[in-house]
């Protein structure tokens, strides 16, 4: 029996991350709402135009919202593809759309970002996801999906549900790589041994690439060191991960086109970083389980003090939803 | 009795520190001659002038030397005042110079910089120096004195001479503080205390000052994690500091005013980083006597790549006098 599902969707965020995923949403026949701040008033003339390596597409959501504005129906699914900043509380954001129907999905970066949202909303079916991508906004409306694309789903904290199933089914149907995984935490770790050394160094070595940072002895090992601390941490929670992931992680960057991290270009275009989300909670979590993280602890204090800076800077860009 | 003594000295290099200690010299009745590089002509034509909060001073050296050529005399003191780079063989610079009356002054920043000079000469005294100093090269031949200026010496590896002790007594009677130790090597430890965290963090951060450093929890933990690892090393090469030097050195520092490093000074005008001297040196003695010391090998990885990266930049300043 073909499966065939059309449920409503409400995408929070109409940056890179929700736009792309978003519209392949509404390929595979949901009904896709966006809730966006800054970009409102393009999206809701113009829709979004995605320039994919999956093929170009343009996207126009059924509604666009304001954050001040009231749901004009209910949701089944509503998928927060916000950064995760401490200015940016997604539950205030969210919460006027959240009904007895509604499944929250988190599509963000970083670790134990789950928690303040299941805090919020206790029966509300929480599902988290991580997008392996390679996406960035270049104007309103205007994305541009260079590389990659796979996304992993998983019950918060931990399982499966009918309705992560079916998002995942839905992602297939528009051509999205996605699996699901009843341990999302775990690959939360899994992924942060990446984006662990790679965001930050990429930082703090003024904009290095994946493999500017490879190709140099001391910094190659510095990635080593990190990762083996991401493991130490992973493990300590009771997700503990092979210690051949180190090997198969720089052996893929290696052979991945030198490539810019996320982190970097937010620096870059003063925009916030994720370091609480990427660095700051692993590092909280590091000091609860007595796991001994010297070398996350020292990018932690640098990058807390480069994103001070920035956020001095008066080309600096807030994403507070508030101001 | 007053002491009187008119020794010859060679100073190599005419960056900040080597003319205005150079200055100094002169001022108190040292025949002072001057080895230079890109700096030859300005200074062979109009001398050094320095602008000192001790107050301003010009300073016409007896003979000023380029690298390639042959001495007019014998000297009593080899000043050498260069930045301590891989690239830059202080033997090879100074070897036309050394004689039997030549005592090898390294008034120059690092830990364990003296060695390959005791090596080229063994018969030569070396004396170690350390400047406690707030001084820049504006252009050729012009020096900005704005802070601080005190000296320590002594004898390498250990010790004292009596040709310590009188280039000591004609620093004072320039009016230059100046104290010797028997042990400078120690002494070096002790500033490394200071240098090894606001040094690479003032880089990592974008340009940081010694105030926001301080001011942010974050990096001002790092601070101290720094000094302790510093201290570690210290200790097991048997130079044991007291720990209370950390909070002496956090507390002198919040009551200087706002200061940006030498280190941050020579990336930002993309200049050579004495990475190895400070840094590389002290790491690579952690390694080999066991102490563990992860923060100072993060800081290392990252300011290694970055001065790979600032070497491939076309404005890059070579100090490579063989080029």
């Amino acid at each position: 029996m073909k499966k065939s599902l059309h449920p409503s969707v409400l995408v929070v965020g109409t940056g890179a991350v929700g736009s792309l995923y978003g519209g392949k949403l509404s390929q595979s026949g949901a009904s896709v709402s966006v809730l966006c701040r800054s970009d409102y008033d393009s999206v809701k003339t113009s829709g979004i135009f995605v320039k994919s390596h999956w093929g170009d597409f343009s996207f126009q959501p059924e509604e666009v919202y304001r954050f001040s504005d009231k749901p004009l129906q209910e949701f089944d699914y509503i998928l927060v593809a916000l950064k995760v900043l401490p200015e940016i509380s997604v539950p205030d954001i969210i919460s006027r759309f959240v009904t007895k129907k509604s499944s929250v999905v988190l599509l963000q970066n970083g670790i134990d970002i789950e928690e303040p949202v299941a805090h919020a909303f206790p029966d509300a079916e929480i599902i988290s996801g991580i997008a392996f991508t390679c996406v960035s906004r270049t104007s309103p409306g205007k994305i541009h999906h260079m590389d990659y694309g796979r996304l992993k789903f998983g019950l918060y904290p931990k399982g499966l549900s009918k309705k992560t199933q079916d998002l995942c089914f839905l992602f297939g149907q528009a051509g999205v790589p996605c699996d699901t995984t009843d341990n999302i935490r775990k690959s939360r770790w899994q992924k942060l041994v990446w984006n662990a050394p790679f965001n930050p160094i990429s930082v703090l070595c003024g904009g290095a690439t994946t493999r500017e940072i490879l190709d140099l002895h001391e910094t190659r090992g510095l990635v080593e060191k990190i990762m083996e601390e991401v493991l130490l941490i992973a493990e300590k929670t009771g997700n503990a991960l092979p210690l051949s992931v180190i090997k198969k992680n720089i052996d893929d960057t290696k052979n991945m086109k030198p490539y810019k991290t996320s982190m970097c270009l937010d620096f870059e275009s003063k925009r916030p970083m994720e370091v609480e989300a990427i660095l700051g909670n692993a590092v909280r979590i590091a000091r609860e389980t007595g796991a001994r993280t010297p070398c996350l602890e020292t990018l932690y204090g640098l990058l807390k003090l480069i994103d001070e800076k920035n956020k001095k800077n008066p080309k600096f860009e807030t994403l507070n939803p508030k101001k």
